[in-house]
């Protein structure tokens, strides 16, 4: 019925075509660009990221983070140190051996697959070919040692919001799989492991406040070791869920300890006037936010902002009646500049057409509060407000600022609660390996080895997030082995 | 003596030293990542880059201009309309006829030598090579005849802030001419010449507003048919002053009239249901304007930020005395929070170092504001406020914030007074071709030939800005041939 109406496909029915249709549609980007995957940010949507990117500045800010911006060009010599690291750790895991007993070895490959290469320049070939990052932990770690001298230089604590790319060779889709990324990336540097773990900490608690902000639960899971970022000494993933029940990661969070700081020569003189190497951290996330906030609160009318996000969180629209000498307009205009005036972001709609057609719009563009002013509304000093989450009521036009404040709230309570009845509903336990459902996320308690995580994934074609940052608070027995233990592991299709 | 105590350059006797040295000294960029001409911006520059930035946007705000965020990567093929379109304008010019009754020709160069090239991502050679933005004209006008159908979709005025990128062959210099640019851009799409006009009218207005903000005298000027924009119909360059007599294109507008739309096939139906050409603008800065900022305001004791984009507008440096048991820190910290408050940028420097070294390290980052509070201050209620444009006072406590921002004014307004006479002492009257002097710029009433020019050119060793957008009062007669004309026409040594 929603389609035949309006022409937007089912979410629940047709996700694979709600979703790219909805972006859009809402005038978040257009695909139209004559290359695959890289998208042109149009303003609407370009206003939302922008306030998702001023959310993360602020937590930036509050927990002293300093803001850099770093080139995009990376040459390929400085990939030398960071393959060789990355080869070195692969090797020690499958020997069994400490990483540090091992020497570095060149290794082909890894990065190199995935990005977009710079060699030509003008009319000439660089001698020293260059790629577009596709994360900056080289970059930055080449000019780390040059900051870094003493204790008193620790914490370092840098990030920056830059665009960066990927050579993505499977189907690209806006905001999840797109070849050029806005991205946002802290790296920390530290004295020791405890305080780079500390850093781990305090990120995932800024990804507790981020996500209450935009209304998003999401699984936080210590990868397992086959999917642990390349050169980090352990991973935690922060997966987002979409309506099919396919997992999005989001955000992550890399403890290097002191690997990359060997690799790249960082070190420090301590309090006994010793060199020591330091403990590197980094924290990531993209526009894939954006992505999981179209999938997890938008419906079949369109998309639902979160009200800390959304371009405009009160659109009013005015309704003017022929022969009425009422100034609706006026009035529209006064209470958007009230409204204004206490920090909320307003647009009042005066276009000239049929108000069925303006309710369409801000819609499907996910406004989550209208207000329609009319002669009666003003004789009744109310605004007839229509939340985009359902129900609608007369707001007095006395206390408006308040009043828009609190039902903005109200909305998004309302979509967290939504958003975690629909995890609650998808995340489920697993109790037979050949009883897997489509759509579902699950569980087991696990205690067993890298064999049995294959025979797991193998068998039930979903993949280890891995260790949830919540365990069980009580030994339960390996869902493989038996053994008792607290590890609660998460299993999921993923993005 | 300044050289011999602090270690910097003298600014007038050396300003090709005095200029690298303090860019790097006073951390706002490093210059030692592997790629020349690529800086890194660290934390203090990237700030002040970003509150020049705030202040665009607000400009972009208030004239209704709306951000997006194109793709850096621009396929090769799209750039053949741009390279037909400059090849025809140029033949025009050179046969004298109408662009308009010329055909399309290919031709090779133009932007092709000036640009990064991406012809590999991961282990595959492309099938088209794309390349790194210089400027985003082919992409956005790729995408403008998808959004622009009929004159309600006018006008179009869109910008954004993005990294650009010029294989530069000439020497490099922090934020004048390197070769990843941090780069802002406004392209506007109209119904007709007319308004295209008023656009660039509003563009300079905002200049006005803009170098006011940032105390910078500029000179406008239209660039003689030479040296325009390829593609434009007309370009206005804004130009900062060096203290070494050279200017600095920081800005420019171009009117493209309905060239590019005609290229670009962008149309829009009219009143009449007719098909018509937009008429198109440009408006481009970059961060030069954080290199007229250095370069105009610092001194031999570092940088001078102006209020209105200085990162820290007050430090205030405790001055706490051994065996006083008044709580100077803490006074400090209150000051600084009252200030903070009525929205003043504010560090309190509470490092346990000698208060020489504070006060060296705040000058040579240019902080408008110093204020010294110790005991004896307290005792008068007062803290000790020294400028770093010279002066010393003791202001109130009770009225702190109302009176630092007095003095920030007072600061703002002694830097527009010395940049204005800098500038008069420098822009002068020539007289004689052969009587050149170094470190001058020259005005002429003009209304020669482009030989005259040519001939001008060669002798003097000077470039010809233009045409100054304010013209003579009364007709002057023109340098080379005498004839009566109201045209100042500009000439400098350009960066």
């Amino acid at each position: 019925m929603g389609k035949a109406k309006r022409g937007i496909p089912s979410k629940i029915e047709d996700f694979n075509s709600w979703y790219p249709f909805i972006v859009e549609a809402a005038e978040l980007v257009d695909k139209r660009y004559p290359i695959k995957g890289m998208d042109v940010w149009r303003p609407y949507g370009w206003k939302a990221m922008k306030l998702i990117d001023s959310l993360t500045h602020h937590e930036m800010e509050r927990t002293e983070h300093e803001e850099v911006n770093f080139p995009l060009l990376i040459p390929e010599n400085l990939l030398e140190k960071e393959n060789a690291l990355v080869s070195r750790l692969k090797r020690a895991r499958e020997e069994g051996v400490d990483p540090d007993d091992l020497r570095d070895e060149e290794e082909e490959g890894g990065f190199k697959k995935e990005v977009y290469w710079v060699k030509h320049a003008g009319e000439n070939e660089l001698e020293i070919p260059m790629f577009l990052r596709p994360t900056s932990e080289t970059a930055m770690y080449t000019m780390f040692p040059l900051w870094i001298r003493s204790h008193k230089d620790l914490p370092l604590k840098v990030y920056q919001m830059v665009n960066t790319f990927r050579y993505e060779t499977k189907q690209t889709r806006s905001f999840i799989r797109v070849r050029e990324i806005h991205f946002f990336e802290a790296h920390t540097a530290h004295a020791d492991e405890e305080c780079a773990t500390r850093q781990i900490e305090q990120d995932l608690e800024i990804v507790d406040n981020l996500m209450h902000q935009l209304c998003l639960p999401v699984i936080k899971a210590k990868r397992p070791i086959w999917d642990t970022f390349p050169g980090a000494f352990y991973t935690i993933g922060i997966d987002a869920l979409m309506p099919n029940g396919r997992t999005l990661q989001v955000a992550s969070c890399h403890h290097y300890k002191d690997q990359w700081a060997k690799a790249f020569n960082l070190t420090y003189e301590n309090l006994d006037a010793k060199q020591e190497y330091c403990h590197q951290t980094t924290y990531g996330m993209s526009e894939r936010l954006m992505g999981a906030i179209v999938g997890m609160h938008g419906d079949d009318n369109g998309l639902i902002f979160p009200p800390a996000i959304a371009p405009y969180q009160v659109v009013i629209c005015p309704m003017i009646r022929k022969n009425s000498e009422v100034d609706v307009l006026g009035k529209a205009n006064e209470v958007a500049m009230i409204l204004k005036e206490s920090g909320l972001r307003v647009k009042v709609d005066s276009r000239d057409i049929h108000a069925g057609q303006k309710y369409f719009d801000w819609e499907i563009k996910g406004v989550p509060l209208r207000l329609d002013i009319g002669p009666r509304d003003i004789e009744n000093n109310t605004a007839f407000a229509v939340r985009r989450t359902g129900g609608k009521e007369p707001l007095s036009l006395d206390a408006i600022s308040k009043e828009c404040k609190k039902v903005l709230d109200e909305i998004s309570d309302e979509l967290r609660n939504r958003a975690n009845s629909h995890t609650e509903n998808i995340v489920t336990k697993l109790t037979d390996l050949n009883e897997v459902e489509d759509g579902k996320i699950y569980e087991i308690a696990f205690d067993g080895t890298d064999a049995h995580a294959e025979t797991i994934e193998r068998t039930t074609g979903l993949s280890f997030l891995g260790d949830s940052t919540e365990p069980y608070s009580e030994e339960t027995p390996c869902f493989m082995s038996g053994k008792l233990t607290k590890r609660r592991v998460i299993l999921a299709k993923t993005y």
